[in-house]
């Protein structure tokens, strides 16, 4: 088989009790976040609606047992939503994890692959 | 967080010019004709129709210039498919590429989630 041709794709996922605690749609969603200083601008840049964006996020909260944002409230800017410490490291951490896979699925894929 | 209740999960697949040439569906489908002897049989015990399964394969070889089955036409039998050399060392080096893959994923989560 030309394997030059070839690529190995991967996904991977955090889950707990067979739920989804955190993934690539998540790690979008609270880049976003942080990017907009918003959930409702986060949702809309990602065509998502806010109920839909903030039930993702209540629901990693509490698989993680760890609050993700921090709300504030009213005030003239309408409020807004920055991450949490926890979700920084959670990113950054997920992050290193993805790259690693990454990296071995390319080069398990060239060394496994490399005589058919 | 409580990363012992957490479970790191993973797919892998191989595409070419971004169609798939091969993934978990394919492996099922030929570990499934070689065990019932063909394709009918198999696409049956995977509840698919015959033209969904026959329809996969074929994709399969077209992408990847190879035949993967054996087709015996007719006979008292009524006709049967068994894999080819290179259908059954590609199921072996997916299924090593996959284990390894499986392997990284568990070790690389321990270690990067451990302190979080």
């Amino acid at each position: 088989m030309a394997i030059s041709e070839m690529k190995p794709r991967f996904k991977v996922w955090i889950e707990k009790n067979d739920e989804v605690v955190f993934g690539d749609g998540r790690l979008k969603l609270l880049t976003e976040i942080e990017k907009q200083g918003s959930i409702s601008a986060a949702a809309k840049e990602l065509s998502m609606s806010y109920r839909a964006a903030w039930g993702k996020i209540k629901a990693s909260e509490e698989r993680l047992g760890k609050k993700l944002l921090i709300i504030q409230k009213g005030g003239s800017s309408g409020g807004g939503a920055t991450l949490t410490p926890f979700a920084k490291k959670l990113i950054g951490n997920y992050q290193s994890f993805k790259d690693k896979i990454q990296e071995t699925t390319k080069s398990t894929f060239q060394k496994t692959f490399k005589q058919s």
